[in-house]
């Protein structure tokens, strides 16, 4: 059932005619639809007439491996990914991608991509990132025995920089735009292998979002039916495209009718893919003011996003530090304790403020532990403690 | 299948034929057996005739109540615990315990504990802790509506600090020697319910255990058969006593022929399991010396371990901050980011060097992010990097 991978070509979302071998993963977009201002992703085809639909009969539970027929060969071995929970909180189901191996659903991701790597024959994986992305590139390409290169910067957060140097790639914290000359120059040199993005407007690894279909597929059988709606927390947009083209898939299998209007959230401070949206383009840069949602705060979009957006009947939303800082806080008073960036799906879902016909989702992604701030505070200690300190009005 | 609870009563480890009334939890030990040098815990006990094994047919998975009739009643919310993945490393399994609500065992026994002060009624929930327990302590009673007071030292680490402060409790950092006599004031004038020791040798909650034991039930399932060692980090020894518990049922009801023999692994720096074992006291008390395993540090020690290993023809281990460090170390190398506590399981293991006739497990407790250091280095940015600084050879 959950045999060999049934994946087919690389298609290129600028031109869905256009089609390349599944190897080797177009890590710099496609090449024949891309231009000096928009680069187009690719995306990957599968024979799904000889999917064996009983797939969907399993329980959801950890290890991608078990939708291996949907997914490109999983050549890097498992840390136990996905599996995540949903718990409910105010009406609407909280999928807690922080119980992925390295706490974010960054894992999905990363299970499939570094075993492009590995099928590819690369000598090693190499990722710029401040946090989430570079910590799990480095996790998973260590279980698979290959070297990292992490190309950090400085203001990700302290506790951040512990954990991207905790699993022994190296790591270089270099000037935000240094980053993207030298990643190339690893890639191009060394043949390293890239999980990063490496063109004008975001296409990243045209494996990515496959890892991230998954979370489709629990959905659907968690719920026991497709949901109305689903609010992800959004920086590139590949988690959004990944969810949207799981849901597709299902309803192509003919075991869904419809597919959830997907909602984009991101940081009021930048958003390219409200901008691409509200202009029509096909991706946006923007202006990127400030934010400590770090996770998601980035002001270059890609088309994914909006292909998911558009296709689905949903909407980009813009939400605010505060906002963010609201969900955050709510969601921890109901026990779930997320990155700042990780509560965008429920201040997204709380901004737009309207009723769903059906269950909602919010895609929660990472771990309070990697916020900006976290082991910043110190706390006195009080010296000769009271039961009145601790209880007022006791 | 997974109906009400089949609690009986508590029942003392003092004696066994002394037995109390399930309600209300005896938070205070055995009131007939403990002395003013040894106090013994309680233990629960279930009507297992009553038991439908179908139970064991299920697949592992998250939230612990589909094991219910096996538990106390669970009258708190889930927040997803348990169903953690087993990675293989080296020969071993590592239960990544990590991939919990709040990224340690500690919620297994929370979602119990926090229940038991639900269902007694009580106004709120206290807990002296520095770390994982009083965090999750803090979520779950969150998740449940009740107020939550957390007494915690200075010398947590600070990302510890973030994390225990993140679920709105009321948190007060105390001296560590008014922690206990505050705690029983808040327990005797506030009427909240304790999810701390409050003896002078552990005993903790009657319940706590119970939510261990629902990994001994996963691990059956996901090895298909009873291991042959489980190594377990042991400061208290209520996860190692729990573990223990869930396979000595399973072979009371007849699904298992054998128990696991269970490993105590504390730090050298203290070890009152080891020094108990040793001396034939059925609890001890040592001094403690130095060790970053702040996890499972302590002078205090319990009955329960001592029941666990010998009645499972285990050992009482000790290890070094050093071999911590290398154990942790090496579980990074695989994708692996414990705490130091967290990698006590393989240390001993290694410590002990001996082969199984059968596979070995070793309990993982705790994510990376909650270590001592985290968050206190900082990383020099390299201004004008070169492929020479990533790549030396190239």
């Amino acid at each position: 059932m959950n045999g060999p991978s049934l994946a087919l070509r690389q298609r290129s979302l600028g031109d869905p005619v256009i089609e390349f071998p599944l190897f080797p993963p177009l890590t710099r977009g496609c090449p024949e639809t891309s231009t000096g201002e928009i680069a187009y992703p690719l995306d990957v085809t599968y024979d799904y007439a000889r999917v064996d639909t009983r797939l969907f009969e399993q329980e959801p539970g950890a290890d991608i491996a078990r939708w291996s027929p949907l997914l490109p060969p999983l050549e890097a071995p498992t840390l136990g990914e996905g599996g995540t929970p949903l718990v409910e909180f105010d009406g609407v189901h909280i999928k807690d991608e922080s119980r992925n191996p390295t706490w974010s659903h960054k894992d999905r991701l990363n299970r499939v991509a570094v075993s492009a790597a590995v099928a590819a024959g690369a000598p090693g994986v190499v990722v710029a990132s401040s946090g989430n992305h570079g910590a799990s590139a480095a996790a998973y390409a260590a279980r698979a025995g290959l070297p990292a290169i992490v190309l950090t910067s400085a203001d990700s957060p302290p506790a951040a920089q512990s954990f991207v140097r905790a699993y022994g790639a190296t790591v270089m914290s270099v000037p935000v735009e240094k980053r993207w000359p030298l990643l190339r120059e690893v890639v191009d040199r060394l043949g390293y292998h890239p999980v990063s993005n490496q063109t004008v407007t975001h296409t990243g690894h045209p494996f990515g979002p496959e890892g991230y279909k998954t979370i489709a597929y629990e959905l659907f059988l968690q719920l026991g039916r497709v949901p109305a709606a689903v609010f992800t927390p959004t920086g590139y947009a590949e988690l959004l495209y990944g969810v949207w083209k799981g849901f597709v898939e299902l309803r192509l299998l003919g075991l869904a009718a419809s597919v959830p209007r997907m909602f984009s959230c991101e940081t009021a401070a930048g958003g390219p893919h409200a901008r691409a949206l509200a202009t029509g383009a096909p991706a946006a840069i923007v202006e990127l003011g400030a934010s400590d949602a770090y996770g998601i705060a980035g002001p270059v979009g890609g088309h994914r996003g909006v292909v998911a957006v558009r296709d689905s009947g949903g909407e980009a939303l813009l939400v605010s530090d505060d906002e963010l800082r609201l969900a955050q806080r709510d969601l921890a008073r109901q026990g779930l304790w997320q990155e700042l960036s990780g509560a965008a799906g429920l201040a997204g879902y709380r901004r737009l403020g309207q009723d769903f016909d059906g269950p909602v989702v919010c895609v929660a992604t990472s771990s309070g532990f990697k916020d900006v701030g976290v082991g910043a505070e110190r706390f006195p200690v009080v010296a000769e403690p009271t039961l009145g300190d601790l209880a007022p009005d006791a």
